[in-house]
């Protein structure tokens, strides 16, 4: 195992066992609390825990003073993603089926919100403020409260964008923007305000967090196309029978001749596409360069991720986060 | 108007006003806002909000410093209520179509989810810190937080008991301390920590919220029986066509014959009952005196509620708090 797999695995462990004590599976109704549960436990990459432990340990501060509120924004994204996924009508995610598939959609609604409202529960209760002042755990209550507002814009207008003709990628990168590098951004400043960083540290991590979670939605694009299904766990090519305005299916519309248009157009949004008709459309786009360019541009957004750390004196741990934006675009799943 | 009435019109008006700063009609994806907006802008008392800044000023706090809270709290109890109207299937509340019936299921999903986020921008952004402490805002937003963990809950176990063969007086209760009172009991306490008060002070602003708010949901339940549907503005008799277990029907099905608790089951949760088969049930579940039962339980509460401002000296602000809990007793809708 790589230095950088082991200290994500490393801190993953801590946050999942903060995670088991702020969302207790005992707890009452059990119902709620096991739905609550289903995705956390299924499996996950922990990045974005990471990236607030990291970002506080670049620095020089506590990492245990860190670990509620990255364990809360793991709560966070895992909430958005038990919301997603009904309104996705996803029937699988993380090798299981989704918090709606299995126990209905009223169940995981309040699940995702359950969620939601440990988000705050464990930063308020759990953060020490002998060693983080209430200032600066106010400044991350506001952070993560904004980015959330942002978040729920960016899957509107993903959703919006599933019934639009024409979306440029302009709005595809607003749209993402919104949607996931607001979390990245906000878990790297919140490691930082945690750790007691100047605003101009907070903002220099930020900018880390917002192009490295820019390359990783872009990567997370290409891999529902391309990656293998075991290894993704959940259907390949999801993106496409749900109509999906990834970067890859902005630019193939672009370059498309008027009948390779009509093809793509066909598929894009058909629930029902078969897996050789999804197959098919996934080839054709392929051969645009489609997949090709977003690679490109995630590789480019890596760079800027990479150039917001050089004003920090080099040390291990900004080793480790290059390694970590080196990870976010070579990852398999 | 009373002078109650006129003060909770008042405190209305600038609640609202913050809260169309807040969650702003004209930011985009309009959609988003609108739909978020929608329950907000059809109407509601303004209780929760007008209890946060009485309970303020009654320890002698700065109204506009509860301000922030006070809207928040409106804003948490409509994000519930919008996705309570999911879980429902509710078609109509404050006389307008639920969110889902005018936007569809996703875009309600996610107009509740960005009324919850709004709810920590409001009090994160906007409560000076100038004049309450970090650590007493810090306080609130925890309070904010456990409470609506317990909401969470107490919704879950309003969903359970519809498919549950017997529900407990005691069960029943329990349900509603946690879907109704948690928040009342909450908009008490945060009000006095805003404004200053003592430990023992806000314990008691507690108690007066959460009995308040039992006597709150018992009276709802009656109104949901008993109301003119033009006054109620949503169907008379929907808790029984989806099966609610309300303390009516919980004590009706206690005093029931084995006839007429066959009649009152065959009615719950038949969803396409008709206007007077409703009727027939009503009347039946009324002639077994669970109506007069229910509205004595509420009147104990509120004497309960008025019990625990004893402690408090008498003051103009301690009347308009009676007077609340005597309105809640004898609200038409």
């Amino acid at each position: 195992m790589s230095r950088l797999s082991s200290q994500i695995a490393e801190s993953a462990e801590k946050v999942n066992r903060f995670i088991e004590k702020v969302v207790d599976i005992e707890d009452e109704p059990k119902l709620l609390y096991r739905a609550s549960r289903q995705i956390v436990d299924a499996g996950g990459k922990r990045l974005r825990p990471f990236l607030v432990l990291k970002s506080c340990k670049l620095v020089e501060g506590r990492e245990e003073d860190a670990i509620p509120t990255a364990a809360a924004l793991e709560l966070l994204h895992t909430f958005t993603l038990i919301h997603d996924d009904i309104m996705d009508q996803d029937e699988k995610r993380r090798g299981v089926p989704t918090v709606h598939t299995q126990w209905g959609v009223p169940i995981a609604i309040v699940a995702g919100d359950l969620l939601f409202a440990k988000v705050y529960e464990a930063i308020t209760k759990y953060t020490d403020p002998k060693h983080v002042t209430p200032k600066r755990i106010l400044q991350v209550l506001k952070e993560i409260s904004e980015a959330t507002v942002t978040i729920c814009e960016g899957q509107t207008m993903d959703m919006m964008f599933e019934s639009k003709e024409t979306v440029s990628e302009e709005e595809y990168f607003e749209m993402i923007k919104s949607k996931t590098a607001a979390l990245f951004e906000t878990s790297a400043r919140c490691g930082g305000i945690l750790g007691g960083a100047t605003k101009r540290q907070v903002d220099c991590l930020g900018e880390f967090g917002h192009y490295s979670g820019i390359a990783f939605q872009v990567i997370d694009d290409v891999l529902g196309l391309t990656a293998d299904e075991k290894v993704l766990k959940k259907p390949v090519g999801n993106d496409i029978r749900e109509g999906k305005r990834t970067l890859i299916v902005v630019y193939a519309l672009e370059k498309a001749s008027e009948s390779q248009r009509k093809k793509i157009l066909g598929t894009l949004g058909k629930k029902d596409a078969s897996s050789e008709e999804i197959g098919e459309t996934i080839e054709l786009i392929e051969s645009l360069g489609a997949i090709d360019y977003a690679k490109q541009l995630a590789e480019n957004y890596i760079k800027k991720a990479k150039k917001a750390l050089a004003s920090f004196p080099a040390s291990e741990d900004r080793e480790d986060l290059i390694s970590l934006s080196d990870l976010i675009f070579a990852r398999q799943h």
